[in-house]
């Protein structure tokens, strides 16, 4: 992992019960450069028995409950975590919390895109504008654009990306309401990263690759240890370049 | 306007009540190769007086009610034109209902995101599944790619190209349900163009221009019928070599 995260004061993950936000959480505070405190959000931290493990641990480990598609619950969290950070801000949130709500062409209905576009596109903005006043605290005490300053990070994915929607790559995963979410994603993103980048506040949109957690399937080729020690090594050494990006868990860069 | 639809059958629009829909209906009507049977649906015919009397003019032109967000009133759409085409099938559907929920990063909420995705991307998918069987009729009876045998063109925007949403260009038009809806209808257009490929079906999305419209607002470049004239031209000349993609009322590629 990079030794980025010396520098990243306070970093929140959503969605840290289980698979790649849980991962995340416990490769940050076991590593060697942990960030000064890590806030992991869960929708139900008492559910969330591996994630209360490793927070009685270390002591630099907050949980907060945050249901992402509840306003209320954003807003709550928001002041939880303003009393935790106070004057330090937040310097990094990753917006990883995400569904995927299986349907093909013959399946879909309007209810499922409508759920998967609400927890995948709605909840990472409705989260980041509540935070805004955090990560803008952050950003006001560094310069140029990184994860020492303040940063904003979209879990995406690749099966968002619609130029690579097509030939052969086309025919596995025709999940409408889940590519859907991801390219909607992806254009939240680019305009947060528009609105955000006077302030300082990096933004942009991350594939983890394909990955054995519950929703990648014990098909993947990646266990989440190599998944995220990739993302946070990608995490940890972006800057003012990768701002409104939308990269593969190696740094290449994907097109939209 | 291109003489492609004298070998459409049949051709269908949403959203004519006004502004483009209208324009194409009446371009479409009154044009020298005018399509078989022309179906405009409206959420309100009996307020859509300018459509109506259209319709009193030209006996090839039929009134559908259809209100987009409702499966109750697209699926019975799906039955009246069944009975207006009959062994004809569906040539042309055009997706040109769309809303502008106007907001920014300051004033978006959650409901006005799912407000704009439902009507601007759920909508086209849901009609298009609801009118496959009538598309199929029509594709079966021809070859190749095109009005002349089966085509759905979704009425998109430059603004949800998440590429073009950078730099100089950015900095106008922030309206994140809008945009973020167009981002997601240029994603269902390349997945149902995936799924209805096999049965040669064309599937493309299309951007019209800025143009005074209710929704293009008075100091838009282009006039409906500018915009229409060459919309319509572009329709008629899709192949097979515009399948999935995503054009510019000029005829010019659009980047995703
Ligand atoms: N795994 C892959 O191959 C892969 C590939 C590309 C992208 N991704 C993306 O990476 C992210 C993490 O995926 P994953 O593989 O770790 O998925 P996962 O194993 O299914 O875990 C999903 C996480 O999101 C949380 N979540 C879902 N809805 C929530 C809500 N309303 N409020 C709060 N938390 C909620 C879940 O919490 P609960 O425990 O409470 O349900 C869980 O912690 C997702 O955005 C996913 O789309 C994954
Ligand atoms: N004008 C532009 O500059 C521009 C640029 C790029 C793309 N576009 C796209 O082109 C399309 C047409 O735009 P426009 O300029 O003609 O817009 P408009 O003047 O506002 O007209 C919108 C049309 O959509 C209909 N509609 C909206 N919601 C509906 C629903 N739930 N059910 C049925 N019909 C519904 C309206 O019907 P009612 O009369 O019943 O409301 C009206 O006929 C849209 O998809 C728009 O996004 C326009």
């Amino acid at each position: 992992m990079s030794s980025a995260f010396k520098n990243c004061k306070t970093l929140m993950v959503t969605g840290a019960s289980r698979g790649l936000g849980l991962q995340m959480v416990e490769s940050l505070a076991t590593g060697t450069c942990s960030p000064g405190k890590i806030i992991a959000t869960a929708r139900d931290p008492g559910g969330a028995a591996a994630l209360r493990r490793l927070a009685e641990k270390f002591p630099n480990l907050h949980i907060v409950a945050l249901d992402v598609v509840s306003q209320e619950s954003i807003e709550k969290a928001a002041q939880e975590v303003d009393q935790l950070v106070r004057e330090d801000g937040l310097s990094c949130l990753i917006n990883n919390a995400g569904i995927n709500v299986v349907a093909n062409f013959e399946t879909v209905t309007a209810e499922k895109m409508l759920e998967n576009f609400h927890t995948n596109a709605v909840a990472p903005l409705m989260i980041t504008k509540a935070f805004l006043p955090l990560l803008k605290r952050a950003a006001a005490r560094g310069t140029g654009m990184g994860v020492h300053r303040a940063a904003v990070i979209n879990m995406t994915s690749l099966l968002g990306s619609v130029e690579l929607n097509w030939g052969e790559r086309a025919n596995s995963f025709k999940w409408y309401p889940y590519r859907t979410s991801k390219s909607a994603l992806n254009m939240v993103t680019r305009c947060m990263a528009v609105d955000m980048e006077a302030d300082g506040i990096l933004c942009m949109a991350l594939h983890p690759g394909w990955v054995r957690t519950d929703m990648g399937g014990p098909q993947a080729p990646l266990s989440a240890e190599e998944s995220i020690s990739s993302v946070l090594s990608v995490i940890g050494g972006l800057s003012e370049k990768d701002h409104g990006s939308f990269l593969h868990y190696t740094g290449e860069p994907l097109p939209w």
